[in-house]
């Protein structure tokens, strides 16, 4: 048993792309930049790589912490180290932002420099497709030809997917979390009241509110209270918040009386001030669109039959927003199609947000997943930095103070 | 085996009551109309009246429809009239709407006779156990000491357990369905969500909005579509609607391209329309506070050591809002009481909606419960109207166009 510890003090850096990106809702985005960090290294073969795929309200800041942020900690930190299950000293792993996002890589808040002003209502709307795209092309820019695996919970575990059907060639395992191969009605329908929070805030502009000098924050923090509810299960609020009152007794007004409610409007106050009112449209709207599916008449296993990864799919008990039962569709469709699948659904108490936490048997899966790859593959950790990492030093761009819970989506 | 019919073309009644109403908030209500209506013939004992409660989005309009609109017919119609599970040709039938409502009884829209202006803000937080009291006052103005049974669903349930509590004497039996005796904190947080919703759209005006010739529709809006998707379960969802998109293709944007948006959109446009804001916090307020454990340190078995109704509680497997599992702790602190209780979990597939919906299984435990009751108790229909009824005709107070779906809590 190693020890486990921090990957320490991390860097990110920014890769500027000049090749215009075409979007599969036929836009393009003529040049974008994209903030990414790595911890471990590379080994000689280039075989340890490992990308790991963000979701909803997260970044390329995965692991470790910032020199004069300490407590700047990346969002699956528990997972990524030395020693852990996901073990950098094994490992070269691969943290990327996503186009479209607030938190580095160029996105509706950036300048468009054609115009001088931000992007706004005229960024394209992005896919899993699109990330996956851009993704690609910061392995070619790593000269990573193939990744030992491609990773990710939530909307994380369909850009894993998407990657195993997009190119087989250059994943070798890929490891989908709390994923769903596409989102429920139900799911669309809460995204779709988080998305007309925003857009009915009469600060949204249209979407342009930048110029305005204004945010659409009632709206975020909408959005952001019916997301943390969903990622959360009944049984764990009910742990965490109890009915507990606030004072003694009830004040009897429309103000917060329950800690739930207080617990709430401090999240999504603090969510309001960092996040992006247009990422959060785009990221939903990318889950909702997510359906490999759909160009096979809604057959999975005819959409999964080019895919040659093996799998570890990973799934809570008690998510109900990307149940056990959405996890075990994608398996049986990866069964159909004799690929190498295990499968663990793990039972614990905290809805969605248990992929981001510390579990013991959930890490005990993930860890002997990645032992097992490097084992039969033959995977050694490399012996310092093989390559210089593209792109200039990022000073500072992953967001502040990320919530430890009901970021996940 | 009765034909089951309508019980046909109803009218309402408006009652005005001068004693105060002191709240258990602290406030007072001075004087206050209740809107209510009545199916079937109170028998010479008065032996046979049952008081149905309403939920959230209903009003006293029960059963049977309006002449000159025919189409408006009563929230609880499939279950009550001649020959339906509560039978109006044995039971007298009495649906009353609640103080604070926005559908005839005195409520935040109403003129406040002292100022000569709507209540808006200043009208009395309620809880459960005022409108109890309200209730009771109807029940005295009709002369009936005691009811065959109260009975409700969702917040109507709750309603039911607390006359159970508060008169156990006036409450022979009492029909709990799809209840709670307390929200949970998830229940409390959405409820929170859909009044934050509302409390800041610039239309809110602090509860005033009346004067100002506008209403928070936006926040309305939202605070519906959290509601109706939390009403119906996941799967019913994927029934109704499925991933199906609009038109042939997704369009890309931040607008409809689901038919489950489309569908919210309208339904909460329509609801937006008829709703008034202030009875939607005031009623999800009573909703968060009603917890008669409370005032017995969480101890609901102590709660209820005064009741003396038998009970029926039914609970639906796919409520996951008002799940079984509350169902469960209600009749666990009945039976802990040695009460006469039938309970009944009705494998639905509707989630909380489905008290609404009819369902042979759950349509036939009722009736044997009321069937039962009477049985047992001698109770006999009336013979035409034994009393004259209080009040003078409402013309035209309930809500059109109910939806037939999702008005449940």
């Amino acid at each position: 048993m190693t020890s486990e510890h921090s990957v320490g003090a991390v860097t990110a850096r920014r890769l500027h792309f000049e090749q215009p990106l075409a979007t599969v809702a036929g836009a393009v985005l003529p040049s974008y930049d994209l903030v990414y960090e790595t911890y471990g290294s590379l080994n000689a073969d280039r075989s340890n790589a490992v990308l790991v795929c963000h979701a909803l309200n997260a970044s390329h800041h995965v692991a470790g912490w910032y020199v004069g942020d300490e407590n700047n900690i990346g969002w699956w930190d528990n997972m990524i180290g030395p020693g852990k299950p996901l073990d950098t000293n094994r490992y070269f792993v691969i943290g990327v932002n996503n186009p479209g996002s607030c938190f580095g890589s160029t996105g509706p808040a950036s300048i468009d420099p054609h115009t001088g002003t931000p992007w706004g209502s005229r960024f394209p709307v992005m896919t899993v497709a699109d990330w996956v795209e851009a993704q690609a092309r910061l392995a070619d820019a790593l000269g990573i030809a193939s990744f030992a695996a491609v990773m990710g919970g939530s909307l994380g575990a369909m850009q894993a997917l998407q990657w195993a059907i997009r190119y087989p060639q250059r994943v070798r395992s890929a490891v989908l979390v709390a994923g769903t191969a596409r989102l429920t009605a139900q799911n669309i329908a809460f995204n779709e009241v988080a998305r007309r929070a925003i857009v009915t805030d009469p600060d949204f502009h249209g979407g342009d509110y930048y110029a305005h000098g204004v945010k659409p924050k009632r709206g975020l923090r909408l959005a952001r209270m019916i997301g943390h509810i969903t990622y959360l299960s009944d049984d764990a609020m009910m742990e965490k918040f109890g009915r507990a009152s606030r004072a003694e007794g009830f004040k009897y007004h429309f103000d917060v009386d329950f800690e739930v409610e207080s617990y709430l409007r401090h999240q999504s106050d603090k969510f309001a001030e960092y996040f992006d009112a247009n990422t959060y449209l785009l990221i939903t709207r990318a889950l909702d669109y997510f359906d490999p599916a759909r160009a096979c008449n809604g057959d999975l296993s005819a959409a999964l039959a080019g895919a040659q990864a093996r799998f570890l799919v990973a799934s809570f008990t008690s998510d109900w927003r990307f149940s056990p039962a959405r996890s075990r569709e994608m398996v049986k469709a990866l069964t159909d199609n004799r690929l190498d699948v295990s499968y663990a659904e793990i039972d614990a108490p905290h809805g969605h947000d248990a992929f981001l936490l510390t579990d013991r048997r959930y890490h005990a899966v993930v860890r002997a997943f990645f032992d097992t790859l490097a084992r039969e593959q033959g995977i050694v950790g490399g012996a310092g930095q093989p390559i210089e990492l593209p792109g200039r030093v990022e000073p500072a761009v992953a967001p502040a103070g990320l919530p430890q819970s009901g970021f996940a989506a």
